[in-house]
């Protein structure tokens, strides 16, 4: 007889679904689609001369060591490395507070399994990142949502969602996925204190702070709590695990990004990787290490930003021109999404419908929000489109919506 | 005040502790150590010109698609490969059979969590390979072991296991990790009739099985029950989820593997994936891909098998020339390990701290051995050292072992 499977899986992957992102990928792979559906980077900025001399001298001078296994908390070199880096800008630290993961999403992983018991509550932005909430509900998260505007999360609202008693706060301070919003200074303040006071931890994912295209660099959540309890002097022992990647500054087929937390959560996050797979690729430890030991990355970033803002701007003044006046967007300082926000009751799912079959693609908004809403909202990411395609993209977007909104009894300005 | 971290910690995390194996592998980092402990391919057989060749093609040929984000089941050609190869010499699969994972540890974390409840049983052979341990208890498993011999598990007592009503069995039949044993063709086949009688599923874990150096191939698990279900005949819904990888084959720093499943289950993992890491290096998979497609493994593997085999017999002549007579070993067909056994009252842990002062070291088994026992074994292995180092390691071990058999009572002949 056959196995009937279904009878055999943990109860937790009942709360596990399919990404509708990934899905959406999937659907949007037809030729000629333009996409403004996924996160990703430009591949148009990916050093690939850089990478290929780094992997000959990888492979000539350390191929014994890249290849084999190593250790679970990463490549020492290149721990340093984000060490000192971190140090320097950030809070002091050493190659013992930091762990390299296999992408920002294994981290999120790991915190999770770390922290999260069935029921637990997380305390998140709404809208927040997905992937988080994806890997969070394999533990039985529960989510309290803290509403948030062009300034991040209202951070006025977030002291009744601590007296809940939650596990942490999960917080994406600079141009959030998926709102594009900045948490601004005084509420990255606040929120510090407010964490404090109550004594709940904070997750700071930060992927894309050094993709600013305008405005003053902010300081960082994890730089404000340390400097907040000693004057940001002495080992870094806070109360801020702060996340971030190699994906967006090199490149994201490598799954390399790193934590920086106090040594005794780290410590037990290497317990956590052990147990899930071992350690991280070594030969891409080694070859990143290579890229960006000179400095490269400095330069590079520059790069980025000038692609970034470009298309930024284009997709700005596209929406300016072609979008009908219901439709209402904020402009980001970073990043790589823009966030749409249409009529209350037009749902974005259905203008998704529409526009797919005008061969352009996005995402809806609602998958964002752990608890429910934004049915009229959605994200469009600007980062890997070129600036003729996205042009075409937002034409055809433009059309699409004044179409729907039209069917939904709003007189549309041509 | 400083945040009190392990008072946040989930429940999950008390049954988490490191690996005896890595923790010791830290230990042996010492210069001068001769480590039998680890199991490490040797790096001389990296074919290093073969992953410069495809790094630089990959890179400039795909590099867009090698750099960036890319889908959770894997790169399709690997997995067509993976698919064609297994349907030529095990079962008709397709690839949606095929999930690519980052290393077999994480196909072995994400099957624990998809079955395991918190409480669950698990068969397991005793000894068994103790990352599979360390992955299944993050979610609660309990294990019930049934005892091997050179045979492999011993089928005979297996029934009694299966009427405790486990999730699933886990087994490694060829030169299994620790013991070297390898499961005889009639048992086999009785595990299969077995596992269908009770519609208990089976694990199949095979990382070594292309690393025969003596005697026949024995078919899969997986294969005898394609058979036993429908002659081997159509696509592939059996009762087994066979993994493989690709670290002892072509390296394991690139963090290799694949499950191989029925679709619907496959269909589970990739959530179970996307969740946990969004997919594996699309670089190293493409690098792969170009290393094995034409067929370069086949030849590969050849001389990984001369290599290891040579190693193999260097090791087993000097332990039949250095080691006391108590201490008993079988001599493994395959793989990477070897398996002593001292007297019953010696405790290999203590051999251990003695032979670290001699400059060599090896695992003790207790750890291999999920309820207790074993702790009068030791997993040594052959393939990373070269033969020379062997001499020298099995010769100071040797030693170190009459010195402790002497100490507990025994005469040991000179």
């Amino acid at each position: 007889m056959q196995t009937p499977w279904e009878y055999r899986y943990a109860h937790r992957m009942q709360k596990m679904g399919s990404s509708v992102i990934r899905e959406l990928l999937k659907l949007t792979e037809q030729p000629d689609l333009i996409s403004f559906g996924g996160g990703l980077p430009a591949p148009e900025v990916f050093p690939l001369a850089e990478f290929q001399e780094a992997c000959n001298y990888v492979l000539s001078d350390h191929g014994a060591q890249a290849l084999q296994y190593s250790t679970t908390e990463g490549y020492r070199p290149l721990r340093e490395m984000i060490a000192r880096h971190t140090a320097r800008y950030t809070v002091p630290i050493t190659p013992e507070n930091i762990l390299i993961t296999s992408g920002s999403q294994q981290a999120l992983d790991f915190i999770g399994r770390l922290f999260i018991n069935r029921g637990d509550y997380v305390v998140v932005e709404s809208p927040t990142y997905l992937g988080a909430l994806q890997a969070w509900n394999a533990y039985g998260a529960q989510y309290i949502s803290v509403p948030s505007d062009e300034n991040g999360m209202i951070v006025d609202k977030l002291e009744e969602a601590l007296r809940i008693g939650p596990k942490f706060i999960y917080v994406l301070p600079n141009f959030q996925n998926p709102s594009g919003s900045t948490l601004s200074l005084e509420r990255r303040k606040r929120l510090v204190l407010l964490a404090d006071q109550y004594g709940v931890p904070i997750i700071e994912d930060d992927p894309y702070g050094q993709l600013r295209y305008d405005g003053e660099h902010l300081p960082s959540v994890v730089y404000l709590d340390n400097h907040f309890r000693n004057d940001g002097n002495g080992e870094y022992s806070g109360n801020v695990i702060y996340l971030s990647t190699f994906s967006k500054l090199l490149a994201p087929g490598l799954r390399l990004a790193w934590v920086v937390a106090p040594p005794q959560v780290i410590r037990k996050l290497v317990m956590t990787k052990q147990a899930a797979d071992l350690h991280t690729s070594s030969f891409n430890q080694h070859v990143a290490y290579e890229v960006a030991k000179g400095g490269f990355l400095d330069e590079h970033v520059k790069v980025i930003r000038a692609t970034y803002k470009e298309r930024r701007d284009v997709m700005l003044e596209m929406m300016d021109e072609m979008f009908p006046p219901e439709v209402r967007w904020a402009k980001p300082q970073g990043g790589m999404f823009l966030w749409g926000i249409l009529p209350e009751h037009v749902d974005a799912a259905e203008v998704l419908t529409a526009a797919i079959e005008r061969k352009v693609a996005f995402v809806p908004g609602a998958a964002f929000h752990p608890n429910g809403g934004g049915e009229n909202t959605m994200r469009l990411n600007f980062s890997f489109s070129a600036p003729d395609t996205i042009r075409e993209g937002i034409t055809r977007l433009g059309t699409t919506l004044k179409e729907v909104l039209k069917k939904n009894g709003h007189k549309v300005s041509a």
